[in-house]
């Protein structure tokens, strides 16, 4: 099915020019001061094998530990292996069903409708990703749809895969409902993100990858340990009114009595959340309506997703694209051109005490570089988890290189 | 090239099904209180008839009117006939060429890559986005990149189009520099609306249509008008600060000496302000660099296009796609998907002093059948610059109903 060689992961260190100023380095990082460093061959290889004790495929494994690892590596612990115990939960409870093998329907040569079979995100996500660039390169653009899939990681990552083959990018999710739309107070949607990546000469290149709520989850979770007020326009109470408690936001989350996390744009009209509550919308509508997913309120929604579809599970939807940048002009003008046009915004003036304007991406793509050398930092509870996890699963553990 | 009829500028009173509560009507609608107001027809006619004293052809001319007189329909004066005046000043002074024949390249049968040759923005996007919807029903999707335009009108209009053949359609452009990057104080991008439609069962459907910056420059003008402060959070001033006074954020961007509007979500990255100047990039990315027109600060930056090109123009690009729904499952059944998802919506709990839940579109919708019957409300300075442009061309003004 596949006509490309399939990309492993994204490069991650990519050629830098340097005319690129703040070209990768560790000399900016603060992450050797970490108490604990894991490498990242070592943490993927470690998570690929826990994978396998719970009855994944080894080339399966690869996958989702590979997708889970760059998370850690480019910076984004929030979908790393911080989350490995709640795919092996999901595995354990069958949401996640291991082995499972995609159905993959093909209407025209530039679209495919996948039937991720309640496998893991990641794998199907990998597949659809890979199906999407193949079409481009034919057909100018590759559109694919995904349903009964679960959580697929960073959504930058399958962006990413096409940028790796100098083409243009999007991957969209939805996600479990955590979001709530312009004058209401019940979450409707996700965190819906949006990852579009295009290539740039000399510089890793243009990668969004961003929720279209005004904050995740995580940002609350780390207010929450840190016992700090958020700022009002994060999140709503249970009326409908600023909450600036995030204890009691996440845990009017979990027990649906209303209110959660604010489109961007915050609260209201004033500041345009009804803008963001669109972006979502729109998100949802590719992921979860085009592509037979559940969508809104439904995700994750187990027992509509088992009277529906007859099994239990998120039944989560993506959305990938890939575009052919050749057929619309030389690539090497296309990228001559992004290239420009991240110039002429760095070299622009900054506001007074800033002193860098980062296009987006580049962070990541910095923090990757210095993990890949130094090794990835896991936070206390974080690798005390992956201890625990071993030691079930009787597999030697990591070792921190600390 | 076409092989459908083309649509003539979108079912603005399409039927709606009992079952939607709030389904247009003239009762809730204060604008027959107005003091001015011309039949949708009549006003079409009036602008039309002014192109075509402007050297613009009979057909041509009237999709410019439909166009801009589709945005006073729906609510949206600031797209309308309020800016017929600088439609002609660019006539005049060259930018705008009228009669040119847009060149339309297809390297594979999903795509098209047009030249708009500098003529006017509605007549190169109709088309465009014609064409984007016949390919797609043929090849699943169809993407279409225009460059060397003008401005378009409302985002919305085109995705429209799509919307009423039953497809999902988007519409981008990108637009005059009037936006910040994240820690940036010069103008790099313009406010590049998204516009995403997707038809539902029984409702006038999905439309978003949204700049990803806060605030579009027209609500400056109306905070300056009535000498009032805008909120901290929608503009900057010359030195990257938060600014309160709209009369200085706008001198400052005609006087081009740094400030101006935010992203989508504010300044620096409490609230995202990175996610909408990320969007807006991502925009651009289609709209501007692979097209082939200007892009960020080069648009409308007239000496530039000219070395670029051999034409003192804005270079204005657009980016448009339809994608259609059949090929991914039957019709129906995503429109009754679309459907409940925006009813589970509209029936969930509001927020306190809140009574209704939008969707994207509705308010516009019900605007536009509700004009569509009374005619169409127009602000006095509108149509008093109405009156002295027919003066000037020597036609019969615009009749006021009220």
């Amino acid at each position: 099915m596949l006509e490309h060689e399939p990309v492993i992961g994204g490069s991650l260190t990519p050629e830098i020019d340097p005319m690129w100023a703040h070209e990768p380095n560790c000399e900016d990082c603060n992450a050797c001061d970490r108490e604990l460093m894991v490498g990242r061959d070592e943490l993927e290889a470690f998570t690929a094998g826990i994978f396998q004790k719970h009855g994944v495929g080894r080339a399966d494994a690869e996958v989702t530990a590979r997708v889970l690892v760059s998370s850690d590596l480019r910076g984004i612990p929030s979908h790393g292996v911080a989350r490995l115990g709640r795919y092996l939960a999901g595995i354990e409870k069958g949401f996640i069903v291991p082995g499972v093998i995609p159905e993959v329907v093909e209407p025209v040569p530039a679209i495919a409708v996948v039937d991720g079979k309640n496998g893991l995100g990641q794998v199907v996500s990998e597949l659809a990703m890979d199906l999407a660039i193949d079409k481009a390169r034919v057909n100018g653009v590759g559109m694919v749809t995904v349903k009964n899939s679960n959580h697929y990681g960073i959504a930058g990552y399958y962006a990413l895969k096409a940028l790796d083959q100098r083409m243009i990018g999007v991957s969209l999710t939805n996600a479990a409902p955590l979001v709530v739309p312009t004058f209401g107070k019940q979450v409707m949607f996700g965190t819906n993100p949006i990852s579009f990546a295009a290539p740039a000469a000399g510089h890793p290149g243009f990668l969004l990858d961003t929720a279209t709520s005004v904050v995740p989850r995580g940002k609350l979770e780390v207010y929450d340990r840190n016992r700090t007020q958020m700022p009002s326009g994060w999140a709503i109470d249970q009326d409908g009114y600023d909450a600036l408690n995030p204890g009691m936001v996440l845990r009017n989350l979990v027990d649906r009595v209303g209110g959660g996390i604010l489109p961007l744009g915050g609260r209201g009209e004033l500041f345009s959340g009804h803008k963001g509550y669109g972006l979502a919308l729109m998100v949802d509508v590719l992921c979860g309506v085009l592509s037979g997913a559940a969508y809104g309120p439904f995700v994750y929604d187990m027992k509509r997703n088992e009277e529906k579809t007859g099994h239990a599970a998120p039944n989560v939807g993506h959305f990938f694209m890939a575009i052919d940048i050749e057929r619309f002009m030389p690539l090497d003008e296309f990228e001559a051109r992004m290239s420009e046009y991240i110039g002429v915004i760095r070299d622009s003036e900054k506001a007074l005490d800033q002193d860098r304007i980062y296009v987006h991406g580049e962070k990541e793509f910095e923090k990757a570089a210095c993990n890949a050398k130094c090794g990835i930092p896991l936070a206390r509870n974080v690798f005390d988890n992956l201890l625990e996890i071993a030691k079930q699963c009787g597999q030697p553990a990591p070792v921190s290189r600390a």
